[in-house]
């Protein structure tokens, strides 16, 4: 078994929020997250060919601010909450931080700037991938 | 804007599957694919912690065999559907290729051995992470 084997992942572009401070931003979409932008790299654009607006989509994102060798939290930060493992949380500290978020697509501006209904993630986290909900 | 960015994934684990040959996989969990095994590395048992048999969760992989230049497809390799942009799918190619799967845990031996109902993912994929559903 190849136990060092790594992969590279390059971002294809970069969420623009109004959110600066992981301390503040919410836990989820659904929590009062604000509208954000997915800014595409150029050299990606063609790969958006097909996404419509109104749709919901799925957005990776690597929480870049993230601790990388936590292995248990106590979810949401909450005290209260009893210790539990990373890969049964939604906790973005974890080995390998990749954010999932399902979004509402509301609008593509010059041709690579995705508007997003509300969004969790701060200024300048890097976006891994995007996909269709299925 | 840092464009030349990039970041490191080291698996946590690797699935093992009766599926050896990308051909010959389904595309997704509900058209016939076999139960799996995601092998977790000892060093991160810890974080599995709360994990419970009959829960779905959401596994993340590396796709490792595909393609990552590839920014069009027609979905689902059909040559009837329109050329469209990886973003816009499910394709395994594209440029960082994070395969996205819920599946249902079935049971979990020896620690660090998670028993998953249906994956549609090759022997030997790398896993990424593992995450609740919410």
């Amino acid at each position: 078994m190849a136990t060092h084997e790594s992969y590279s992942i390059r971002p294809i572009g970069w969420v623009r929020s109004p959110l600066t401070d992981r301390k503040g931003a919410p836990r989820q979409p659904n929590e009062g997250a604000p509208a954000a932008t997915l800014e595409i790299s150029e050299e990606f654009v063609d790969a958006l060919d097909g996404l419509t607006p109104g749709q919901e989509i799925i957005v990776l994102t690597w929480l870049h601010q993230a601790v990388r060798d936590v292995l248990i939290v106590r979810p949401r930060g909450d005290l209260r909450n009893p210790l539990t493992g990373v890969f049964a949380t939604r906790s973005p500290d974890r080995p390998n931080p990749v954010g999932l978020h399902q979004v509402q697509l509301v609008s593509i501006t010059n041709r690579r700037f995705l508007q997003i209904a509300a969004l969790e993630a701060i200024d300048g986290t890097p976006i891994v991938d995007l996909k269709a909900v299925l």
